[in-house]
């Protein structure tokens, strides 16, 4: 049995990532790859009710720390029942954001050193890193109008907190695709949602079969 | 102002930590000091929402990975919110469970290494250490007794373990008591309970005004 390759894609709120995750996994499909299209944080039962805790209540809720060790708890729970065994049975894992999004939100724009981010992350989730991340990018304010179209919902804790803070959380992605060029990949995804797919398609070349 | 100082109470189940945290607090109150009653997991808001995660379920409903990083998350939040700004106001503050309790259910009793999990204390929780912690002593088929025999409840997550664990345990708080003879201390907890209060503040006595 051949292990099954984890992709992430990342990238600030509206840039399409659940779209494209589910795109990219029909196009993998389309190719006889068997998929599994997955979500952070949650993406497991006990880490969506982690997710919760995250996601609700005012911004100020919980401080960076106590939010990176929330994100670290769901993530490692996500790794062990989700992730792991399907990489294990040979599926390929698509996840919306992964590790990537707590450097950025929680590291860079949150203050926290990224050493003890990933020090979180190879405790609890033994330091599993994606295959490929696809940083997905369109303008802040194009993605913010997109985020706050859906269906009225509200804004949720992170994708209410100010403009500052987003734009530190993209410049966060981009030094990371300039500092590990061969997994995380930047793509610009302001142009048809089709030509977004195609593009991801394309980064994957190396890692088809 | 002078700061408040920290109490914990340690120990196994059916101990009579909650009791005797109550008890103790008359006591200095009666001797003119504020005194807060907390107890962990929990004693906050958001500590108390990780807590409904951590004590309800199957017994494995964690990793011992994942639940080492909610017990930081929770004990990360209630030194935040509660104990900290008590602790700088002059209050003391009596905890029912502590950084101890980590580190003997998950540490010791659950495989983590002691210095993992006070990495995440030192993350967490800025590493904040009791100026005493108590551990009360009863045998564990008193212990298992008194638990049960609570208001028929449910036993959670932890009370359910079986007595290989319970043992390894109190032998975990044997080992700390041992090794941090000025801070943590046995107490034996079989008598009545007058004799175990006079027994806690006797061994305050260096530390009352």
């Amino acid at each position: 049995m051949t292990r099954g390759r984890f992709i992430s894609l990342e990238g600030g709120e509206g840039a399409g990532k659940s779209t494209q995750a589910r795109r990219l996994a029909a196009a993998l499909d389309a190719r006889g790859l068997r998929t599994l299209v997955t979500r952070e944080p949650g993406g497991s039962e006990g880490a969506e009710a982690i997710r919760h805790l995250l996601m609700q209540g005012a911004v100020n809720r919980w401080s960076p720390h106590t939010e990176a060790l929330l994100f670290a708890a769901a993530r490692a729970d996500h790794v062990e029942k989700t992730i792991n065994p399907a990489l294990g049975a040979g599926i390929w894992v698509i996840a919306d954001r992964f590790i990537d999004s707590s450097r950025a939100y929680q590291g860079v724009a949150g203050g926290i050193d990224d050493a003890a981010i990933m020090a979180l992350h190879g405790f609890g989730a033994r330091g599993l890193l994606p295959d490929r991340t696809f940083v997905l990018e369109v303008a802040p304010d194009e993605g913010a109008a997109r985020a706050t179209g859906r269906d009225g919902a509200a804004a949720d804790r992170f994708a209410a907190r100010d403009g500052g803070f987003h734009d530190a959380v993209a410049a966060a992605f981009r030094d990371f695709a300039e500092r590990e060029p061969d997994r995380v990949r930047l793509i610009a995804a302001s142009g048809s949602v089709d030509a977004v797919t195609q593009a991801l398609l394309a980064g994957l070349g190396d890692l088809l079969p």
